[in-house]
């Protein structure tokens, strides 16, 4: 239940017509966290995204992990959905939890991409081993047939044009996770989150694609699962240049059938 | 200083080429506000939001009226920068704000369209005056031609690709105010904001020109300002449609050089 029907007027060549279009479904998620601190249970409301529903526990786990809060799946107790529009992570008794990043999202906005970090430095929660990464290499040509792979199994772009795709792909260019929502940073979210109660993070092996232009916040959630190249369809900004950088990502921007730029580490393309 | 240069490789047709590339600006910009409560001065901390640098007062004010917390330009006494990233706005000592939405900001979160706002309901802060735009028509020939002259003005995006715009048309189609920057919500609220600085409040007899996807966070803010009619050069979402029909606004998607479809309001089109 990506997508609904609505009906609407088409406009095009100076006639009118009555007819339906299909539209990707955007709806609030709640996600809050049950946790235990000085033997008292505590509940706590950390989020509200508007997401498009569907995958909707992997986004829980994944915004928790990429905000920092969790840092693995084993502190994860359960992710109960009593409520469609509401997720809630029960974190096991013995869950070191870092607190100070709940308390930090208290600070923070809807029309905003960070959390209380104002600055590269605020963000380099988790440092990269490099030597993981160091031999990860890629052969340029294979960035070029991305697109089209994702294209193909991106179900709910193709009838809405509405929604964002984050991808990820192995050394061999074979796609092994997708996800969609209308928003680009739920869609990784959802990605990472999906990597994530698999066990499978780090994810120091692969390439992140995204569908959109790539900002510093996208940068930051791929930075936490370690992953060593990301590359976007449209265009990165200063910041997330920078933060690429910093944390030594390899960033492809403009990303075409032919073509792509490379913002930083490309050490890493052969 | 919307932009910044840096150095990249681009690959093409097989060759790489060391040579420059032109990055749209993201840094951060915190918003807070100083007011009296019970005789004594408060300033507290309401946002931080990732933005391209430049019309930030505008953004402030912007941010803060479409939010709810503020409801006119008259409860502002000043607006300070005394740090390139951070804006404080001082509130008159007899403005009456909403306090309880400044409550509700401290749960949210980053990657979040909505800041406690979980549903329509919720957010139908600002009833429209129906019968102020009721007799607002404008002939649908009009909207064909907006986009190129947004594309005319909208420098930044040229060079960079990079940034979204917000554009506010009058009825006889002639651009009133145009605002850019790397985030779409912080464009448009730097549209509103510098309307509301300048007094020009409600925006009752205009078109708002997106140059993305309409998402609900978008069109609460529209509304907020009053606006009649939004069109968008992307796909609306499903709650963007419901959201427009509730505050009867109408809502445009697809916007095109020949086309369009119209998803809300057709009333308002000839």
């Amino acid at each position: 239940m990506h997508t609904k029907q609505k009906p609407i007027v088409r406009f095009k060549a100076n006639e009118s017509l009555a007819t339906e279009d299909t539209l990707a479904i955007e709806e609030p998620l709640a996600i809050s966290l049950v946790y235990e601190k000085e033997g008292i249970l505590q509940q706590k409301n950390i989020a509200i995204t508007m997401r498009t529903p569907g995958n909707d526990k992997a986004l829980a786990a994944g915004f928790l992990f990429t905000e920092g809060i969790i840092s693995t799946h084993l502190q994860i107790e359960k992710i109960s959905q009593y409520l469609e529009n509401e997720c809630v992570v029960s974190v096991k008794k013995e869950a070191d939890l870092d607190l100070s990043k709940i308390e930090r999202h208290f600070y923070t906005t809807s029309s905003c991409g960070v959390c209380g970090k104002s600055s590269i430095d605020a963000v380099q929660i988790l440092q990269r081993d490099y030597q993981a990464t160091a031999h990860f290499q890629v052969k340029k040509e294979l960035f070029l047939t991305l697109n089209e792979k994702v294209r193909a199994k991106q179900l709910v772009f193709k009838s809405t044009g509405g929604l964002h795709a984050a991808a990820l792909f192995d050394r061999g260019g074979e796609c092994r996770l997708l996800a969609e929502d209308v928003g680009r940073h739920n869609a990784l979210d959802k990605l990472i989150g999906e990597a994530l109660l698999a066990g499978k993070l780090p994810l120091a092996q692969h390439i992140l694609f995204l569908s959109g232009r790539a900002s510093f916040e996208l940068i930051q959630k791929a930075a936490m699962a370690q992953i060593p190249i990301i590359c976007a369809l449209g265009a990165p900004s200063s910041l997330a240049v920078e933060l690429a950088e910093a944390t030594n990502t390899t960033l492809i921007g403009f990303l075409k059938a032919d073509s792509f730029n490379i913002y930083a580490g490309k050490e890493r393309i052969l």
